[in-house]
Order: C-alpha cells, then structure tokens, then sequence
C-alpha cells in the first residue's frame, strides 16, 4: 500500500537524474560500510541516491508481516503507521496555500502551531545568526547539509536558501506551495523526515545491517528501533489477539520503525527533549526493558536529577561533556555513541539484546561480543579508568549468566511437567492458543491471554521468569542499579518464580500419585462389589467430568469440556497451519 | 458539631442583609446553572448569597456518615476534618494581636512563616504594581474580586482595600484584630477559605450538582474531590477497620472535601505547584488510580519532564498555551478545562468514573455519555485534529468495554465458586466480616482485612482485579501510557488475574471431587468391617475437625472454629443489621 | 590488609607529635560526647588526636567479617571496599608530577577532569572571595577548617595557605608532589576523605557511637552508615550466595562505610546533589526500605519537585529554610538535624530503625525512644505546631504496632506448619540452606536462594511479610505517604500475606488429613488382599518416592532426593559449626 505522498518521491528522483547529476557529495562517517554494502552504493554515492535507496528499502519492508492474515488494523493504526495505512480526510474538500495551515490552525489547534513556533523549523534565520561559540550552532551546519540534500534532490535551487520548514513541507511535500486537505494531506513516515534529514535517516536505518548476530540469536537487524513495527506484528500473540485495541498499545511503542517523533515529538521536534532520559521513558519502563527506572536509580541518573539542571542540552552529545558541562551520561550518550562518534544507530553496542538467551551466554566470549564489549569499555572511559570499566563488565557478564542458569534449571522443571501433562486441567481444560500461536508451556502469550486452563500459573510465572524478570535482572546490572539487580527486582524475583514452580512441582506430582491410589483404592473396592462410584446416585454431571477425567489419570479439568474448542479467534483470516511458536 | 468559628459567618449574613444587600454581583460563568438551581439562586443573587448558601449546604453535608455508628476518629482527624474535629488548644490561654502572629511565630516555626512570606497572602501590594504583561497579572483582578466579596459580606469598607491576608484572617476569622489561642483559634476548611475565594469555592462545590450519573452508576456527586470525605467515611471497610491509625490514611486523601490545602499546600497556596502534575501525585498515584504515573510515562508527561522546565507556570490555564509556552498538557490543564473554560469543578467530562462499571460499558453510547466525550474530542483539540481525537476516544472506550468483559467473565467463576461454597475453608473457617460489612466473595474488604480463611486468595486476586487493576487499565488507556494499560500493567495483569482464577476454580472442583470419592472409599471400607476411621486411635483433634468438614463435603477447615466468631469489632457501637455490600 | 597509603598516615601523626603539637582546636560541638568517650579523649584533644584516633578504628573496624570463611571477594570489590581490596594497578609503571593528572588525564577520561573542575576543590580561591552574603559563603570557614587541620598534622606550614586539592592529593596522599601509578596510587575510603574533613568524618563514625539500643534490639551502631560494609558481610545469606557478582549488589550499596562518594558522587563532590533526595534514592528505594517513594509521594516530596527548583541548595541545612527559600523538607534537613545541630550522624533521632520489631513495639515508651520522639517533634516543629507534630507522631507509633502485631499473628501460623513438618516437601525435599545460614521457616534467604522445597511459597511470603512490607508499612506511616502505609502498599500487602499465609496452613492441613485417611484405606484394602499397591507393576520409581513418603505420612517430595544434598556453596570454606540464623 503506498500512499500517495510516495510518487512526488518517484518524481524526484527522476529530477534528481537530469539536474541532480553533478551534485555529488560522499557520504557521511557516521553511516556504516554495512548499509552502503546492503544499499549497494559507495561512499561517493550522492545523498540523492542514498535517500532514493533507503527510501525504496524503508518502504518495501514496512509491511504488515507474515501474520497478516490473523488480524486487521483499527483506525488509530493510521496514525502509528502512516506509511500502511494513512488515508488524507476525504471529506475535507479543502485546497490551501502554504501560508496559510498556521493562520487557520492557530484558531483551531493552537497547541501545534505554537509547539512548531519553538522549533528549529520555525527558525531558520535565527538559528543561521547564531554566534559560533552557541552551543546550538551546530544547527547551522544541519541547515547547510539540508540544503544540500534538497539541491541534490533537485528541491532547491543552487542559489536558494531554505527560508522555512512549514506544515506543508511535512504534511503535502517538500517544499510544495500549496494542496487539497482531502487528496494531498499526509502524515509524514521515517522516510519523510529522511528526505531532509538523509544522514540521520541513513543512521537510524543502518540498524538493519549492523545488527547481525554471530550466532543467529536474532533475526538480521533485531532487535533495533529499524525493525520495531514489523517486529510486533510477525508476533504470533500480538496478532492472535482478538481484543486490537488492547494490542494497540503495543503499536504505540512499537512505531520508531513508522515514524521520527517517537523520540522528537511533534511540532517541537527538540534536540533538547530527545537528549534527556525522560524522552526514552514512555517505551524502556516497566516489567522487562525498564531501562528507565534502572538508570534513574543509577548514580548516573540521580547525578542528572540532581546537577543536570545545570547542563547545557542544546549542546550535541559529541560536546556534552566538554563544553555541555554534563558530570553523568544520559541514555542517548552512551547508546548513541559508537567509537568515539555518534549517531542515531543505537544498536551498534548491543551485545545480550532485548533477552538474555542462553545461546548468548554461551557465545559471550566469540570475537563479536568481545568487539562490542571493547566498544562499551571505551564509552565508559570518557569517565571510568579502562580498568574500572573492564572489571564491571566482567562482573556484569558473570551476573547475567547466573541469572540464565536459574531460567534454565526451571524451564527443565516446568517442561518436564508439561511432558508428562501433569499441569493444572492439561489434559481436560486447556485448549490450545489462538491461531498463529502454537501451543507449549510457558509460552509468551501466557501474559496477555487467558481461557480454561491456558495458561496455568506455572506457564505464566515461567513466562514472566524468562520473559520479564530475567530481563530486569540483566537491565539491572546494565545500567548499575544495585537494587534493582538483586534487591527490589532482579535475582530476587527470579528465586520467588524457582520457588513457585518448584513448589507446583512436588504438589502436581503428589496430586497425580494421589489420583493414582484413590484409583487403585476404587479399582479394589468396586472389584469386591461395594462401591461402584460411576453409579453413585449423588453424582452430578460436573462430577462425571472430573470422573472421566480421573479416568484417564488426570489431574484437573472441571470447566467446560466445551471451552477446549471456544477460543476466540483474530478478527480476519483462518487458522493457519504455519507455526509461531513464542515459548522462549 | 459546629466550631466556633461557624458563628461568625451567621453574624456576616446578617451584617451582608444590611449593609451588603447593594453589593450584588453576577455569579460567574463558571459557576454553572446546576448549582444555582439546586441552591435555589438566579444568576443575579450576591456574592454573599451565593456564598451563604454555599457554605451552609457544605456545612451540613459535612458529617461522620451513615456508619458513625462503627468508628471513632482519632486525633489526627483534627487536622484532616477540621470543620469536624478541630478545638483550639485549650491550655494555650493566649490573647494575641494581628502583627503578634508572624513575630513569635517566626522563632517558634519557622518554616510556615516563610512559606507565607512567598505567598500571595504576604504580598499584595507587590501583586497590585505588576506590569499588565506579566503573567501574574491576573491575579490583580483576583484581588479586586475577593475585595468586592468582602464587602458584598460587609467585612470591608467601600473605600478601603485589602492590606494583608495574615494568619488570623484564616486561623481566627477574617478581618479579626485579636483572639486567643485557646479559644478563638481555628483551622480552616473550604467554607473558610471560600469566604474570600467564593468563586472557586462554588466552583469546587458544584461537583456535587454537576455528577449526576443517568443510569445510577454512581450516587449523585460521585465520584468527585466535593464528597471525598463522606465517600470514605461512608465505605463499610473503612468504617469497620479496628486499626484506626491504619484506616487515617485513607483520610489523609480523601480531604478535598474539607480542605484546600490539599492541592494548594500551605502556606504558600502556590498555584504553580497546583498546576504542576506532581500536585496531584500524593492521591493519584498506586495499585488503581494511577493517573500520575500513567500520565509522566505518557508523552504528555515526557515532554513535561524534559521542556516543562521552560514553561511559565505562573500564567493561567487559559493562557498557559498561548502565553506560558506549554506544549504537552499537564493533569490541571485536561482536567480544569470544560468547553474552553476553566474552573475547579474536575469531573464535568468524567464519563467512566473511578472504575469502569459494566453499567458504564453497557451505556457509553448513551447521550448523556456522548456528549462529555465530545467536550474530551474539544479538549484534545487545542492541540490535535478532530479526527484524531475522536479515533483515540474511540479506540480508548472500545478497550475498556474488553478489559470489562475480563473482567465479568471472571466474576462468574468466583460466584460459582462462592454459591457452591468452594473455597478454601469457606464451611469452616470463614468468619463473617466485620460489621458494617456484608459477606460475599471477591469484596473490597479482601484488600484490607483477613481473618481465618476469609479472604480466600480467590476473594484477594478477585478485588485486585475488579478494584485495582481494571481501574489501572483504564486509566493506562484513558492517559495514553501504551506499557500502562497492556505491556506492564493492565490488560496482563487482568488476565493474570483470570488465570489464577481459573486454576483454582479446576483445583477445587478437583478436590471437592477428592474428597466425595474418599468419603465413598471409607463408607465401603468402613462396611466390609475392615477400617472405621472415626474411631481411629491416632487421630488428633484436629483431624475431627476435618473429618466433620469432610463429613458436610467441605474443603478446608483448619484453623480453630473459635475463630469463626472472633473477627475484631471496630471500636465503637453494636453490630448492625444494615447492609454495606461493597462486593462490585 | 592495609592499603599501602595508610604508612603515610602513621608518618604524619609521628609528625603530628612533634611540630603539631601545638596546633590544639577543641572538638566541634557536632562531634557527640559518645565518641570522644569510646576514643578516650577529651573535647580540648586536637584534630590531628581526633583524626587518629578516628582513623584507627575505623581501619581496624573494616574486616570481612565473621563469615570471612564463606566467601570470596571478587575484582569489583577493589572499588566499594578499597580499604581492604585496592591495589594500584602493577603494570602501570609511570612516575607522575603533581600538574600531569589533569593535563593526560584530560583527554584520556575528560567526565572525571571535567567534574572536578567544577567542584570545590578545584576553586579555592573562587570561594575565597565570595562576598559573605552568598550562600556558599559558608564554605570559605570550611577551606580555613581544612587548613587547621593540615598544619595540625604538620602536612600545612603555618603561613602558608591551601592551593589547590588535586588528584595526587587524594589519591596518592595529601600534599604529595609526585609518585608512580604501579605503587602509589589509592583509592580514597572514608579515612582519606577524613584527613582533611576531620569534623565531617568524626560526625560520621559517631553513629558508631550513639547508636546504642536500650533493649539491645540491633548490636552497636547497628543500623547505620557508619557499619554498613560490615553489616553486609556479616549477613549469612549475602556470605553463602555462590553467585558473588550478585551478592556485590548488596555491597554497592553497603559502602557508606568504605566510601564518602556513595553520596558525593566523585569528582565534583557536591553539596547541591547530596543534599537533594535523589541523592538518597539508589539505596533508598525499592521492596523494603523505600524513603525515596514515600517521600516523593508525601507532600513534602510533591512540594519539593513543584517548587523547589526555586530553593537555593546552595545554602548549607542550616539555613535552608530562614535563607534558601526551601519550604519543604529534604531528605537531609530531617535526617542531618539533631536538637537544631546539623551533623553527619544521620541516625540520632533513629526510634524505629530499618524494621518495626516486636522488641521495639514493646518499648517504645522506654525512655530512649520517649527522648528520640521528642527530637523528632522538635524537627517538625520547623514547619508545624508541637501539637500537630505530637498528635502525628503518636498515631504513626500506633499503626506501626498494629503492623507489628500482623506479623506476629502470622509468624505462629507460620511456625506451626514448620513445626509440624507440614510445609510443601518438607520432609522429603528440603535441603538445608548453605552455610553459614541456619535452617528456619521464612527465612532472609528465602528471598535469595531456592534449591528444592526450600523454601516454599509459605516462607517466601513471610520472608517478605517481615522483611519487606512491614518495612514499607512503617515507611510510608513515617514519611507521612497515605497511599504508601495502606492503599498501595503496606497494610494491604501485609493482609494479603496473612491471606495466603492462613490460605496454606487450611490447605495443607486439609491434605495431610487426606494422606492418612488414603493411607488408613490402603491399609484396610491391603489387609483384604484386593490391592497390594506397594507391589503395583505399574508403579514407576517416582512414584515410589511419594510412596515412601507416604509411608512417612508426608506431603510433598518428588524431585530427587539427591538433590537434598547438592545445594551448591559458597565459593571458599567448609561449613561451619557456627550459627548464623536470619530467620526474624
């Protein structure tokens, strides 16, 4: 599905062909060698032709993934992915000219217009006047370099200056003049910020090709904010929910991929917001990636609460520390950070993921890892001794395996449980997932959904082990958050979740052996003619459920026999016989 | 029970009727028809009229509820109901003059003085020279409007001007010259700062008038800051908790109704903390309404915490968009705002309440419903399309409706459970709850008091769900935080919830079915001659009393039956025959 | 182990005792009579006596403990317990001069350079000339305070004046001119930072001192900064973890005592920070000991983050008030403060301490506590009248000791079970805890370790009723948090251990009543010869186990029995005979 806002794109580029072709620039350091190999380009390539390439990828792999059949999208998906699903207010018969969005919306949305009247894109000649030793006149290069990339383009004319970015640029087309609400109106994508902002486009892009793991832990490029929306919808739980608008929230974090103002919200666009850990905040909190709580409770994050007033946030993050008199790193130094250099690939440090897999643990010391953990050790030195840096990430690396080998140990126990179909109601009253989803124990959907005895609390406390805890654990030590790696969450909730399952263990066990003697006791007491309990008169309907049941040497069930098969479906599409397995 | 400083005020409407009777003044926009109707006034009645009235029917609402019965206060209520419970400090035989307060005071205490000091209170005449351009300056109009009160009320000349609001104008009666402590002290309520800031007052108080649910979700008023004082005292848990210290907690929130200084901390009265999120932080944050972390991980809240710094929160709401900077609302903004007005009646666009009752989700559509989400579609236009708004608002109650149906779905299986007598221990060693509770399962009083085996755990996930964390859901949704209403709370802990319920449901149908077959087993053996285990020699008294609870098919049992009957007693008056079913 | 910079320590009191004689300064006031008493020195002894004296016992108190057998450090200790860890690094042989820490260091790790450059120590002669109406004025007495205290150990001549502290200073010894990295280089523990701060270390190691319990509740000095490390490693559960960069978590908190940066954060060293909440927030937070939540919530806190970016934190506390503006109180104000003194001793108004136990319950109308109480009051008394802070003071005593009795209500349930061998695979599955620590239901391990059986859910609920929530509970009820100490958290947690807690005892009860009526059955059905399951050919040896525990009359078991002997140990040591219980 391309929106129509696509084809000036293609118009362009035929511009760029014919007026563009002399205007050669290299492209920038900060892009990696990775993304011109997968683009195949070279670093003499033309910012034309690199925003023409990452335009084509971007676009082409913006999909709805490989479950689409399993669900539909809702109207507030036009917003979270424009790209897919935009569609301009038909009934807005409305043509207007450039000049005019801000002095009718300044009566009708002023909250926009005023957020836009802040930004940088309201104030290009203010900025262009700034003296050098502004901790903002970087910005004046970020002009130039647009400029260049829209002359490239074919947008702008050699002797032109860029007198503004206004509504009309973002919501109809660079640099168009004017447009009909209900035809030309759209809601601009990565790639429309790309177009002027190529390099950082390129940047954040780049994720898809420097994250290829040695091991084949993750897919190509994942997990990376480049990949963040198909991510969500290839998941087998997101798509079999038949609740979207309970899904939706997903979306709503799960739109970097889609969209710039994630982290730069709209209309303000601010560096300043960007660079603070609060803008992260909305995303990397809570059960299992709350990075946020974790840094915050960092010595790192209580010196930024308690000095960072102090610090000067429009300086960029290369000068930070020199001249932005920054004492504590943010989330954005030392992720955007790589090297020495920094850009919008946050992924090139990345070493156990989003998860803590066993199969990294066993790989922590291959060259890959040992690449990357050099990389982290050098971010730390902007601060640390190397010695220092070395001997907490060696201690970091030996948490987390510790923390693997508690999940380990208990996914032995509750996948031995689920073989021999000793669960709670397994063998009567657990109907399998809702298409793509397939059964297992344990499994992710556990936490988002529920019917009969799918999920028991043991797969759902397995669930939060591997899936959440697990993951604050290692979030813990990352960000050096002592109570939050032991203490308050962490190791500590990992014991409470081996506790639990161990416990359910011996009591499953010991209710199958008990089932066993009364049946043997039965078995004996009908062969002698004193009771015959399938005949007791007092038993009700709900008893011969939990008599066939007992039967066949279950333990549970009682519910419904029904509900096996009454599991609500997506709202569109079949049951798939492909297989999504979300188990760990 | 009426402190002293009541009489006055009869005084004042007597003095009012004479010399005020000229002083009549339009009542204010903001003060809407709903209240004018139910105090019996036409938009031209005084200030003072309009006061009177006001404060009566405050006065008489004000009371110790339909429970007093079963409670006693303690003496900090003093301070959080003072129009209740406050009496001056009778040793403290202390006359004292107007200038004396701040002198002594400010050996003795320190601190309140110099918050004072900072107050509008302390700096009038600074407030009367601001420039008109200042975002202060509105408050030179408040000044005037309290003036004109004053004498509407015949406590100021027509030619004289409010030099000071010291501390015995609030803490001995306005316009006093002197008092003595132990007599004329007083600590002020909303009727006392009311007095000066009628406006807000009646503003404040129309809560009462305006919540007038149609289906009778809620009775009328409710939930609203204007009864959160008589809704505590009327909830049976915390009328019947013997803990008395424990149970003021619940008061030291539900104060609005008797206080201001709630949101306006003394004795500052800052309206720049007022307007700040953190203000609201102290009651809206938790296990349920959880507004203020909903909204700092929204966003809203992110772009608050990281530009907010460079808004002037001294302007108004009214103009905190245009004037003071704001780009992302704050609590006050959403919330005060009511069809382009402000004023400090918060639930005129409350539409699902406190909880998202399935009497709610059954009439959303309803008009009276309808047209509040349109003024919430109006509010979020100050800074988004309609369009986006009205999809939001959609998408918004479309989840709740599913986070209710969890909900009811589980509701079922607990009052299966329940009427089957079930759960653990429920033959035996279930004690009824304190008075004035009524027993029933899953009930609020599960969150707060225990005894024997009631609650079950059941009952305890059951009240988690219905109270606290479909309220967390909603209110995830309702502040736009995507990991508070699915990811991280919410939507996951609902079906945690479900989940255990539905486990335990399978395991007590499983035992209840173990049981009867054992019972079978012992009736045969017990017939062949071979085993008649009452009279067993090993069996303990203990084991008697499970045999009789297994004798009367029953699960549980254990604990002394004594205890059936020794659930503490709140610490005054009779059990009562009345009923206070706070089940759902 | 002592650190190779402590010989010049020894040098310089030999030079103490001959040009320093005369350089006798009485005692600050802050420094208590306690510590003078237990150093054996009178108020007119020198600083450069105090300051040995102090640092002698405090080296010579810095150990690994009674559980040193048990335990290993690992590399990262060299940093929180440089003490007894630190070694310069060997391969680092490089003689440096005074001026050439900065000049490299500055583009090797700029952070640090950068925050000392900020910091006081780099700024001498800016403070020097302060005008005595800013509030950092206070710090020009502190640089003569310093110098007093050099000359006093003959390392200051007396016409000379400081310059400068630079890096050699602290880290390789007070007015060193050169040394080599390989050898001379340390790490400054609170001794280092002492030698010149004399008065602040002093104040500091007196909680040492005044920390004496009427009814020995906690040992001596116990709990307070001053013992913090030895307190750590002196716990039996942090000694036996095999997994030691977990356990280094605890330490990274426990290191008040090794360190004076856990609140001064290195190398800016800043008042501004220690003296904000946050600074307090990553120990203070989290499952038990959460001031920095409560106090966020309470409206101190709220008041804190609405206004306080007003409030000039660079008054010292005490002046915050009359000269900073501050209108709330901080973490600092209440803590630091003392009978109107401001000091380092952060534990003179302790009552209550880190856990409501029943011992203090019972005593807290001893004398000891009556005399805390009232500094207390007199701490509110800053903002609030005597009456108000007594009347608060009593009802937060109150619903503590109602806490209190939840716990013990549910202790003897819990004790019960344990004694009756009733808890899930108590008899067949529950391996004793590694040493040091000794058997016991609910215990602190509980929350750390899990192998088997032990513990079951039934200690780790009480483990954390006892250790956690009622912390909480009383938290909240002290740091005056209404959502904190019932609704959210506190006394509805504690009802919902109680809850599971006599939830369990009625379940596991009911089935060891099961287990013997089977039992007596099969006994009956064996006699009769119809079933003789011992001999069951479908028995597997699973169930044998259970068999054989039946046979016992036991509840649970199931894993292997093997594994009642493999919990893993602590990396070093054999177990000891000693005992080390943490049970309550």
């Amino acid at each position: 599905m391309f929106a129509s806002f696509r084809i000036p794109n293609v118009a362009v580029f035929v511009l760029m062909l014919s007026v563009g072709s002399n205007a050669v620039a290299s492209i920038w350091n900060t892009v990696p060698d990775e993304t011109l190999d997968a683009l195949e380009l070279t670093r003499d390539a033309s910012t034309a032709e690199l925003y023409q390439a990452l335009s084509n990828r971007y676009t082409s792999n913006l999909t709805e993934g490989k479950y689409a059949e399993w669900w539909e999208p809702i109207p507030m998906d036009m917003y979270m992915a424009p790209t897919l699903y935009y569609e301009p207010p038909a009934s807005l018969d409305m043509e207007v000219e450039r000049g005019q969005c801000v002095q009718c919306h300044e009566g009708l949305t002023h909250g926009w217009v005023k957020s836009w009247e802040k930004s940088a894109h309201a104030n290009l000649d203010e900025i262009r006047e700034l003296s050098n030793d502004d901790s903002r006149a970087y910005k004046k290069d970020m002009i130039v370099e647009v400029e260049e990339n829209l002359r490239a383009q074919g947008l702008l004319a050699a002797d032109e200056n860029l007198s503004e970015v206004s509504c009309i640029d973002c919501h109809m087309g660079v640099r168009e003049d004017r447009g009909n609400h209900a035809t030309a109106l759209r809601m601009p994508d990565r790639a429309a910020c790309g177009q002027c902002h190529v390099k950082q486009f390129a940047e954040a892009e780049s994720e898809r090709d420097t994250q290829k793991w040695p091991q084949d832990q993750w897919a190509d490029g994942h997990p990376s904010h480049a990949v963040d929306f198909i991510a969500n919808v290839e998941l087998a739980t997101w798509a079999a929910m038949p609740q979207r608008e309970v899904a939706a929230s997903c979306t709503m974090c799960h739109n970097n991929q889609t969209k710039c103002d994630t982290c730069h919200t709209r209309h303000e666009f601010s560096t300043v917001e960007a660079r603070k850990p609060e803008a992260c905040a909305t995303c990397h909190n809570g059960v299992d990636h709350n990075e946020f709580e974790q840094y915050m409770f960092s010595k790192h994050g209580t010196v930024y609460q308690t000095l960072g007033h102090e610090w000067d946030f429009d300086a960029p993050l290369s000068t930070a520390i020199s001249e932005g008199g920054m004492t504590a790193p943010t989330c954005a130094f030392c992720h955007f950070e790589y090297k020495g250099e920094f850009s919008h690939n946050v992924t090139r440090k990345v070493r156990w993921g989003f998860l803590p897999f066993k199969n990294i643990a066993d790989n922590i010391d291959h060259e890959w890892f040992a690449e990357r953990k050099d990389a982290w050790a050098r971010t730390c030195q902007n601060c640390h001794s190397g010695r220092f840096a070395e001997t907490y990430l060696a201690m970091m690396d030996e948490g987390i395996k510790s923390g693997v080998e508690l999940v380990e140990e208990t996914r032995a126990v509750v996948e031995s449980l689920y073989e021999e179909e000793l669960l709670v109601g397994q063998k009567t009253n657990r109907p399998d997932p809702a298409a793509p989803i397939e059964p297992g124990p344990g499994a992710f959907s556990s936490l988002f959904m529920s019917e009969g005895n799918n999920p028991t609390m043991v797969d759902r406390v397995f669930a939060e082990m591997w899936e959440q805890h697990i993951a604050r654990f290692m979030k813990g030590l990352e960000h050096v958050n002592p109570g939050g790696w032991t203490y308050s969450h962490g190791w500590s909730d990992l014991i409470r979740d081996k506790t639990f399952i161990n416990e359910e263990a011996t009591r499953l066990r010991h209710a199958a052996d008990i089932e066993k003697r009364i049946e043997t006791l039965e078995g004996a007491s009908s062969a002698t003619g004193y009771n015959n309990r399938l005949h007791d008169v007092t038993a009700t309907s709900s008893d011969y459920t939990f008599r066939l049941g007992a039967g066949l040497g279950i333990l549970g069930g009682g519910l419904l026999l029904g509900g096996l098969f009454s599991w609500s479906r997506a709202r569109r599409g079949p049951r798939s016989t492909g297989s999504a397995r979300e188990t760990y």
